[in-house]
């Protein structure tokens, strides 16, 4: 898909394709609409990051709450979105075994009750091993710094999708950092 | 369902519960969660409604991008949220024969094409006969009014949900305009 093509979208079409670019928050795409045209991918995403960046703490605290757990609830339902069920598919954690899936799920918990919203990680730039160690890891971060890289995932994760739909090449996107590095 | 149970639950709930409030906005209630504990509904709401009021214009005009055409495509299609079948369907629009539906596809599509965002209006306070009349008054008003007059729409429509949730009683809401009047 071309920015020609994505420049000549009405909202509607325009909310139907990228509505999912931030989890479960249409409302992004649909106010990003507002800005066209957009030049490139860049363009575009710079948008979408800008609008979460102005929002008021709760707001970006409440993007994240839109987000399922990893390998939670929502996986064990059936009730993932299709952009969600895939990444989580490709980091391997529909496959895990049950202690494997009770551990992720302790952690889950453990850091929901300690930041009041969910763990969040680019799943596709990880794996089954990683993730629980990367919870383990951030759970000792301070709540301010934690915020801040639970954003950065999240605009990972839109990055990628984006790249999908456009059918563009992703820019060099950070993996998450090894099990002893500082929180940021 | 009183409010010592509304403070009592987690954002996951919460965002189950009320995440429809603002039409297809879970945002907006993940983000409200922040400002527990709620003394009321009147409370509850006025959270609800001061993030609406602290988008930037392109935010809240995307609040108004996440709302259906009143007997539109999702309505034809089956793909309503539960909240708007069941507000459409009391306000008669669901059973409109089809020189009706015909004519507000077609103001539907005028008022799109005019504002950038569609009409939005509390259909529980309207009925078959007012909504065309209606649509047709507000597509001649001027952009900034005619945005004032949708997010007080959207805001009664959260009212008459957060209501029916927690069952009380509605507050005296403003019904639309005559056909005559003013905008805004």
């Amino acid at each position: 898909m071309d920015m020609e093509r994505v420049n000549s979208m009405g909202f509607g079409e325009f909310v139907d394709v990228f509505g999912n670019i931030i989890e479960k928050c249409p409302l992004v795409a649909a106010a990003v609409w507002s800005q066209r045209p957009f030049s490139n991918l860049e363009d575009l995403e710079s948008h979408f990051f800008a609008f979460i960046d102005a929002l008021p703490r709760s707001g970006q605290e409440g993007i994240l709450r839109c987000h399922p757990d990893l390998a939670g609830r929502d996986l064990q339902q059936g009730t993932l979105t299709a952009e969600s069920q895939r990444e989580q598919s490709q980091a391997g954690l529909t496959s895990l075994d049950a202690d494997d899936r009770l551990r992720l799920q302790r952690l889950n918990a453990q850091y929901r009750e300690r930041f009041g919203f969910p763990f969040v990680l680019a799943a596709r730039l990880s794996d089954r091993d990683a993730v629980p160690r990367e919870l383990a890891r951030r759970l000792h971060c301070q709540p301010e710094s934690e915020l801040r890289t639970a954003l950065g995932e999240v605009k990972k994760i839109g990055h990628l999708r984006l790249v999908d739909l456009l059918g563009a090449h992703p820019a060099r996107v950070e993996p998450p950092r090894g099990w002893r590095s500082e929180c940021q």
